[in-house]
Parts: structure tokens; sequence; C-alpha cells
């Protein structure tokens, strides 16, 4: 059988203000109505069975992944939590020891979560064909033939085609870390040489022994783990190397397979906005936006505010209800550095967005002032929050739409839309959606310290 | 006695999106603490008697005026309405007309409110020589040696110094219209020329002599006029016209006394950013602001928002809860024309901040959602609101700081901080705060039906 394995653990940076470190950029549904993990399932329809699709993750994203391959049939089993982030050798050897406790023959296709393809017939017709080699013991890469002298990506240098597999196949002579711009300039034009896209395919069998000969600590600590629990503590003796370094940089075993499909990593804003439409003066609008003069403008908002430009020029602006970056489009790899700078001012502009995610819904900081702040809060329906205390603020709650339970002092009541209910310090409280459409209220907060660490838990639904 | 006259009425479309239609510019307090207009009447001390200024403005900016002037020492009875706005010839005549139905001999100061002048001796001096010229019959006006070869100015030009006055004073041969660049440049550096500033200074009853000479209509309205009520309907028979236009361009009796303050007319956020200080790459932040390899960027803000910016150049950025202005430094002049789209629009963004003003006080609308809507109102002491009932929405308030008196029904109820009421739809009820601080409400209104023309007032203290 064919598994998919897709590693979704990333927290990538180069999207801030949209990407953050709770809402990393796999997440992100700036280009479609689904988010570029849910579009990477999506792409294996017809080809892996969605109970084969399993996800590495990180169990900060556990209650987002849920929500995103709810429609999707992927089970919430296959969700893989790794203890911590060990780079992606250790992430694929999990998955691959995984699956070969199902079934010795399985041949794994590794996905990263958020990248970005055009050409679901020619992804699938090119996975095909890497399947069928995979089936003959090789190791698999799929090439991207350069589109550019990007500096960005990782090159493969290919000798010679392999006949007698009836696809079309190259043996690899070598893996090239992100080179010079000079060097990249003769790899661009130079048509033994592709792009690294991550994307593998092996059997599972053949990976685990590739990982024998060239990570043996590793091999030790997976070689028999049917289930993740077995890995116990050894998890953290694990030194974090990528699979691109520590196995495809000596395995005798590889060969690519050619793309002809569309693909980008999306490393940056300026990727994003390579692949987008343009107006007659190449400005990319996915906001509220008004230009004059403006050229090679491109506007992303997740906020409603209006945005305007005159007389600017390649730049990229992205607007969030708490951040904004104007960057311009030969600079947008820098953008990780004003993430960095965030986190060592230990802002909160880098780790969420003003909209909280939580496993029962959402909730949003509409307001903060001095001794109140104004939250407006969403529950899923048949969620509930834990039971809680605070002590030292009370809350009044407005039902706006939908009908809630709430239970105060152990007395349950239930508060219907335009109905308000008073919850004072130090009372233990929930709040539940009894219903089936979402539940919103307006909580204004009142005390005189209003951080979410005042909250005492007795009973939670999610274990927290 | 000396009198002045300050122009407040203008609706400054340049500083979008600080400044909006019921926000212009001559409120705005990007500067210091005080704003244009406070800082205008401020550098009068010591000329003229608080008693003997006077503001001409509209009724839109009544309470915002009256506000601004409290502490000033301005009697509100000095603030004067015109019924529209007829441009500064008529404005200036009203004004004339009332001082002079005070004082004879009254010399009269006419000040833009919403310019920028640094040097407060030099200003007062300037000033004092103006009016002893005006003691002598002339009009005089105050002349600024050009910085630069701008096109956003008027010039005047000037023939021969006059003596005998005991001041330094130079008769005026020309007023020009704003020039085009090549005369400009011809201006600034040929030492006839001057920027006219605005500022203005005569008797009032000469004043009327001259406008009884070139608008002859205009000074048929004004001729007897010892109060405003007085004016009546004529008003709107008055042809707009600019005093520079109407009587500058033919008057004989001109003369211009040259200025040694520095001078602005704030025309665009370009003239702000030029006459604030700067770092080592010319970047200005009155925002929560970080750039990285940024030079002459610009940034203000008006919200609590993180602004960002990579790697761009000779840009103002200018946020507000509700909009984003991102500028080129040279296209500043263009801000007017994407208020003018606004306006065909009818755009709300280029009328009022989401902080609208109220002569109560202010609220602010946090959230909008389907059937919800949720505000923060802050009401000044002793104020309340109008007797008002609504038909189509339910309020739901809790009082979050100071303390409300709430009359539903006709029965008044005392509701303290961290307390709650409720307000059906159809019923009667007035906010009020009878306290000496201010108080703050949160209002959740839910009904199907939210905008502010669901209201049916009973009794209000401004007459609404």
């Amino acid at each position: 059988m064919n598994y998919a394995v897709i590693l979704a653990g990333g927290t990538g940076t180069r999207f801030w203000p949209f990407s953050r470190e709770l809402e990393p950029k796999q997440f992100m549904h700036v280009l479609s109505n689904n988010s570029l993990l849910q579009n990477t399932i999506i792409r294996l329809s017809g080809i892996i069975e969605p109970e084969n699709i399993f996800i590495i993750s990180n169990k900060l994203y556990l209650y987002e992944l849920k929500s995103q391959i709810k429609t999707l049939k992927v089970p919430d089993s296959n969700i893989v939590l790794e203890p911590d982030a060990r780079n992606t050798a250790a992430a694929i050897a999990l998955a691959a020891s995984l699956i070969l406790a199902k079934d010795k023959e399985a041949v794994m296709l590794v996905l990263p979560s958020d990248h970005y393809i055009r050409g679901k017939k020619e992804f699938s017709s090119c996975i095909k064909s890497a399947i069928k080699c995979a089936r003959k013991d090789f190791m698999v890469t799929i090439g991207i033939k350069p589109q550019d002298a990007s500096t960005g990506y990782g090159y493969i240098k290919t000798a010679k085609p392999l006949s007698g597999l009836g696809v079309k196949c190259i043996k690899v002579s070598k893996f090239i870390e992100k080179p010079a711009f000079a060097l990249a300039k003769k790899y661009a034009i130079d048509k033994r040489f592709f792009w690294n896209s991550g994307i593998f395919i092996w059997k599972a069998s053949v990976f685990m022994e590739e990982l024998r000969k060239f990570l043996p600590d590793m091999y030790q600590i997976f070689k028999d783990v049917k289930k993740i629990e077995q890995v116990g503590k050894k998890w953290f003796s694990i030194k974090p190397i990528s699979v691109d370094y520590g196995i495809m940089a000596f395995s005798k075993k590889i060969v690519l397979v050619p793309a002809d499909f569309y693909w980008t990593d999306l490393g940056s804003w300026d990727a994003l906005t390579k692949i987008l439409p343009k107006d007659a003066c190449g400005n990319v609008s996915k906001a509220d936006f008004l230009g004059l003069n403006c050229r090679g403008v491109s506007v992303f908002s997740r906020s409603a505010r209006f945005i305007s430009a005159v007389g600017v020029r390649d730049l990229i602006i992205a607007d969030t209800p708490d951040a904004i970056l104007v960057c311009n489009n030969n600079n947008a790899q820098d953008v990780k550095k004003i993430v960095d700078l965030l986190k060592v001012g230990r802002r909160k502009e880098c780790i969420s967005h003003i909209t909280e995610k939580r496993p029962w819904g959402e909730f949003t900081v509409l307001q903060k002032g001095i001794g109140f702040k104004i939250k407006l809060i969403q529950i899923y329906p048949k969620k509930r929050l834990s039971l809680q205390r605070h002590t030292k603020r009370a809350e009044h709650w407005v039902v706006v739409s939908g009908c809630a339970k709430v239970t105060t002092s152990g007395k349950a009541k239930v508060v219907k839309a335009n109905n308000s209910i008073y919850v004072p310090i130090g009372q233990k409280h929930r709040l539940e959606n009894p219903g089936n459409s979402v539940l919103r209220v307006v909580e204004v907060q009142t005390g005189s310290y209003l951080e979410e660490d005042d909250i005492e838990r007795f009973d939670d639904d999610f274990k927290r």
C-alpha cells in the first residue's frame, strides 16, 4: 500500500504578520479557501487513501489540525505529535517506523505541508511514476526544473537517465545546499540541475535501511518502534538534522523524477506575489485597497481596515489587526529578522493574532482599558470551556447569537441571545454551547488584573 | 484695542487618514500636546487678550472648539459659527463687522488656525510691528522669506521699503497665485519675493472700507451688522471668494512686514515630516515602529498597532484604527485625491474616525457583527445623552469606570462600576454621568438594525 506523510510542524516566520508562532504558514488561506495544508491533502486524492495519510506536527497545532482535516476524511488518529521539533530526519524516521509496523511493503510519500503546486494532473502522474521507482527500492526525490537563478532553494545535480523502469527517472549525483547567486546562475541554465522540492518517495523499509547506514544512532531509537509512546525520553537525545543532510547527501539509491507541475516553496511574501494575478500596473490586492499611481504593489489584509497607497513601487503591504508590514519586494527574506526582534522583545505580535484559537472555539480581545477588557468569544457547537474560577476579575457575558448554557456555583442556566449573565470574582463557572450553531458571547471583564493566567481549572474536556 | 480672528472652519484633507471631515487638521495633535489651533491661540499671549480672540468656524466643530479652548480663557461666546463656508473674505468681513460694532478703532489680526510657527518671540515682535503699521491705516500682510522654490504657496512681490513708521515694512506691488516651478525657482532667489502666510493685520474700519471698494455686494450684507443673526438668509447669497483674490489683489494700502520666525502652512504630510527631528537614517517615528534598512521613512500612528517596514525609502506611513496610508514623500499632495475618491464612494473613512465625538463625550465602535455591535462609550463629568428610544435594538450597558445614572421608563437608577443594566427595545432611556470623573460604559447592542439613525430623541441638553 501507499502512504503519505505530511510534515506540518513548521513555524514559518517569513509570512509575518499573517503567520504567527501559533498560526504558521501551512494553516494560511491566502491563495484559496483551503489552507496550504488542506490543499496538500486534497492533491493526494486518487493517489493515497485518506486513512493512509499521516500528519506529523506539534502539540501546539493539534486543535487547528483537527479542525482543518475534519472535512477531508483523514482520521484524527493519523495526527502524530512529536514531543518537540528535531528536524525532518527524525520526523520521517518516526513516521516510517509507524507505517512499517502496519505494512512491511509500504511505500511512503513525504510531503511538506506549506508549498504551492499548480497542476493536479501533472502532480498525480509524477507521483505515480515516483511510486513505481520506489517499488524497485529506489529512494526517489521530485526535482523541479529551475525557473530562475534562485538562491533560496537547494539544488540537485543529476547524472544519466535510468532506463528499464518504464518511467522518466534520472540517477542523482549530488545534493547541493542553497548556492551563492553566481553558482545559481550556472545551475539555472544547466539541464542537469534541478531544485530540491523536499518531496520524497521510498519504501519505509528502504528508508530504515538507509537510516541504519547513515544515522545509526537515530536508527537505534526507531528500529523497533510500533507506537510513538515507545520512543519515550529517547526522543530528546535525537540530534536534529534534516533528511537532506543526514541521508540524501550519502545514499547511493537516489533517483530523481522531474516534475512537470508548477512548484514554489512560498518562502516569502515575494514568492507569493509572483503566483498571484496582477492588474495592468502589476499590483495585487487581497484587501480593501485603493492605490494611486502604484506599480508592483501587493496588498494583503486580514483586517477590515481600508488601505491606500500613493505613488509607491515594488512594495508588499501586509495588514492584520495588531501589526502591519510594509516591505520592499527585494527585502522579503528579511521579514524573518523582524520576527526575531519581536521574539527578543517578548512581543505577542510574533506569537499569536488578536483572535486566539482554543479547542472549544476562539476569542478576540477587542479592547483593553484600565480596569476592563472586552472580548468576543465564539464557541463551536457542543463544545464547552473548562470549569474555572478567576481570583481577580468578574465577567459580564452578553449572548449575541446562539444559546449558552452557563453553570455558576454548580447551577446550570440557559442564557439565550440578547440576554446576559454576571459571574462575580471567585465564582466557579463554565460556559457551554449546547446548540447546533456557533455561540457568540461578548465578555466584559472588570478587575484590577485581567491576564489569561488568572485562571484555576477544575475540569476540562481538553485536559489542559 | 487689538483683536484676533482665527479662521478655523477648514476641512483639510491632505492629512488623511489622521484628518477627517469631522476632525480637520486644525484640531490635530501630531506635533505637541496642543493642537495647531491651541498653539495658534497660545502664540497670541502677550499680544491679544483672550477675550478679544474670536474663532470663526462651522457648527460641525462647535463642541470640539469648546473643548479645545476650555483651558485657554477664550470665552465660548467668541466662537462665531458661519451658516456655511463662503471662503475667507466673507468670514473676515463677518468678524470685522462684529468687532467694529464693539470698537471703532479696533485693529484685527487675521490668522489661519492650522499653520505651524516656530519662534514665539520673533512672532510676537513681528505682529507688534504689523499692528503699528495697521494703526496708520495700512493693510498689513506678513511675508515669509522663501525657503525653497515651493509651488504650494502664493507669492507676494514687494516694491520699496516704507520709512517713517519706525518698523521694517515694505510696500507690496503684487499678489501672485501659486506659481509653476520655473517661476517659483526665480521667485525663491529674488529678494523682492515673499511667501503669502495668510496672516493679515488691519483696522476693522479700513478693511470694511476696502470691502466696500472691491466687494461692494458683500459690503452691503455686512455694513450694519452688529450680531451674526442680522446677516440671516443674506449669507447664502454671498459669492465665495478668498480675501486674497477679492481684496488683497486690488487694494493700494497693502504693506508687508517680513517674518523672522519659521513658518509652514503644513500643507501635506511631507511638510510635516520636514519639521520633525529625524534619526541618523532620516526616519521619523511617532508610532510603535520598527524599521530595518529604511531611509527617509516617516511613521505616524493613532492606533496601538505595531508597524514595521523593511528596505523602504522616502515613504510616509500614517496609520489609524480604520484606515492606513502608505505614500511616497513626493506624492503627499495627492492624498487629497484619495479623500475625493472616498467621498465619491460615500465611505465613512473620509468623514470620521472610529472614535466619534459628541457634545457629551465620545464613542468607539469596537466590533460589528451580524445582529450585534459593541461600543465603548465615554461620558464627560456632569454630561448626559439625550432622552431617547430605539425601535430596532436593545442595549446592554456594563459600567467599567465611573458611576452612571440611568433612567429607564422614567425611573432613575445609579449603576456603579462593575455593574450592568439592560435597556429593552422600545424603552425610553437616558444615560448620565453625575460624577466628577469620566464615565466609561461598554454597550452591547443587539437587534436586526444597528445604525445611528435608529434614534428618537425626546429631550436633549444639546438641542439636537
